[in-house]
């Protein structure tokens, strides 16, 4: 089969390996139907991970159809379409057990990270009958990859634990693909006003038409004071953090109104100034999280039932054959104008 | 009458000053029959709060008899006695109507800070009907005086915000009087093991008292290690930061288990390094927060029917007059094996 092989900083291959096989009873070997290219695939291309190894097939995201499963796996049968998690589950350990399978201890984040993932023509998942979801026939597929990972990545990690609630004033720190995310999940909740802060106006334009319901070009202006400016003064009920680097970080704690919530989405490689002598005492929140899918479920009536529609989020669209020129788009997001990427086989 | 005027860093006296008198309709005069002093005294004296003007009374904490009311105080009447809260608050603005009176917008924390103190015979207290709690005949009045701050600010800030639930482990860095009441009202919760750090081998000893499974001083072993050893490797479900330092606050960082909570309580005078690159995928919440003094009318029952007594949290008692003797005692709290100090008129 052919897939994306990671060689370590900056060299990647489209070629041919060995097609995956079942190794245990709870796995399931998928046909890749449709799969895109994450943010975090661009931090390992960048050496930003060294923990993952050459050789690697990359990838997390994905919707597929079974094509053989392990003796134990119960939930799906051959031919059936699934979502493909980003996060792996045995569904049986401690983190399991009370709904954090993002630290699964057979599992989490492994897929296109410690084991081979969906940027390939087959993929094998472990713990199928946990990490895998249905597709009922006659679902709109495309929207359907959006579960894979950064739907429940910008509402779990941005809105549930932002506590946005109705009347809130939030702003979202970053309209890349799981912040935008964040913004459309955030509606859920009714907060009456969604600022949306980055430096590329075309992506703050299309914020616009998600449902934004102010715009800041931090390049252009004085985040802190338009902010300011916005809320009377007080700063916003909920910041998302949706970039992962300090100084978007610490805009978060300056707009942060008394009471208010901090909720970062994005993956650091730095540490961060944590301004305490300002914070002890506006009864704050920081959050941290790697998304746990517990939501997907819940996200995928929100798709079905078109209360969302993701995708939007896809700017892009390439046969499976076009990684490379897939991936050389989503590295040049901005020039081209990208948001998803969707790669079909 | 005589009060404990501050007059710049390292500069108080105990003198005669005028009575205060009633300004606003709202007003209560309170003759104080018990009041202590605060660690945060002791910043106020070191000059890490500058806003505090030259000739300020100081003191938040205090039990008292009301001597006058003014014409719109309708919940007490002359002669009642009365604890008397760290947090002023009006009751009627937006911050006060969601049950955040730290940060009432008359009000908050400005007694003995931005306006005169319990540290003195007769003391004004501004929105007497929701800044003083009505005390019943027969009560202990030396333990109520605990829920003037250190009991609401411990249990509100370190345990409620740190999530403590039955079984959890528990870590309390730093055992002066919050870092103990924290330890005392987390047991309202039964973790399974509470474990306290400090420096001093003597307020160690007494956090074992008041129920401290394990005790770890830090100035002879590595904290980290212990911790671990403790936890399986794990880390703690909640960390509760009773400090106020960066060393302490980035122990907390180190020990905090996947899916904990950093409860600060510790006044910070700088910022602290947040180790985002390796906190950002594991699941934790770290808050901050001025007590709120929500729960007092609740720790006032689990004190009456003496589910907890935080009058063992006293170590030494001075008449009033004696206020610089005192003041020296908790300044070499270590040396004096001191936790509170009582003042009586």
């Amino acid at each position: 089969m052919k897939a994306l092989v990671y060689y370590g900083p900056g060299k990647k291959s489209w070629e041919e390996q060995p097609k995956p096989a079942i190794k245990e009873s709870t796995d399931a070997l998928v046909r890749v139907l449709k799969t895109t290219i994450c943010g975090t695939d661009l931090h390992i291309m960048k050496g930003d991970m060294p923990e993952v190894a050459s050789g690697r097939i990359l990838g997390h995201e994905g919707v597929g159809v079974i094509e053989e499963i392990g003796s134990s796996v119960s939930n799906f049968k051959k031919g059936d379409h699934v979502i493909i998690s980003c996060v792996t589950s045995c569904g049986k350990c401690e983190y399991c057990k009370k709904g954090m399978y993002s630290h699964c201890e057979k599992g989490g984040w492994i897929l296109g990270y410690m084991i081979d993932g969906t940027q390939a023509e087959y993929v094998r998942i472990p713990y199928a009958d946990n990490s895998l979801y249905p597709i009922p026939a006659g679902s709109d597929e495309e929207a359907l990859v959006m579960l894979s990972d950064i739907l429940p990545t910008g509402f779990e990690c941005g809105v549930l634990n932002g506590q946005v609630k109705p009347g809130d004033t939030i702003a979202i720190v970053g309209a890349g693909p799981v912040g935008m995310a964040a913004l459309l999940t955030s509606q859920f909740y009714t907060p009456a006003e969604i600022i949306v802060i980055d430096q590329d106006d075309n992506r703050l334009a299309v914020a616009k038409t998600f449902g934004a319901t102010h715009t800041i070009n931090s390049a252009k202006e004085n985040a802190l004071i338009r902010v300011m400016e916005l809320t009377d003064g007080k700063g916003v009920d909920t910041a998302i953090e949706a970039v992962g680097v300090p100084p978007t970080f610490e805009l978060c704690e300056e707009i942060i109104s008394a009471g208010g919530h901090i909720a970062n989405i994005g993956v650091h490689g730095k540490s961060v100034t944590l301004h305490m002598e300002k914070l002890w005492d506006r009864n704050i929140s920081i959050t941290t999280r790697l998304v746990d899918t517990v939501t997907t479920p819940m996200l995928f009536k929100t798709v079905q039932s078109k209360r969302i529609e993701p995708k939007k989020l896809i700017t892009h669209r390439f046969k499976l054959d076009q990684m490379i020129e897939a991936y050389d788009t989503f590295e040049h997001a901005a020039r081209e104008k990208a948001l998803k990427v969707l790669l079909e086989n």
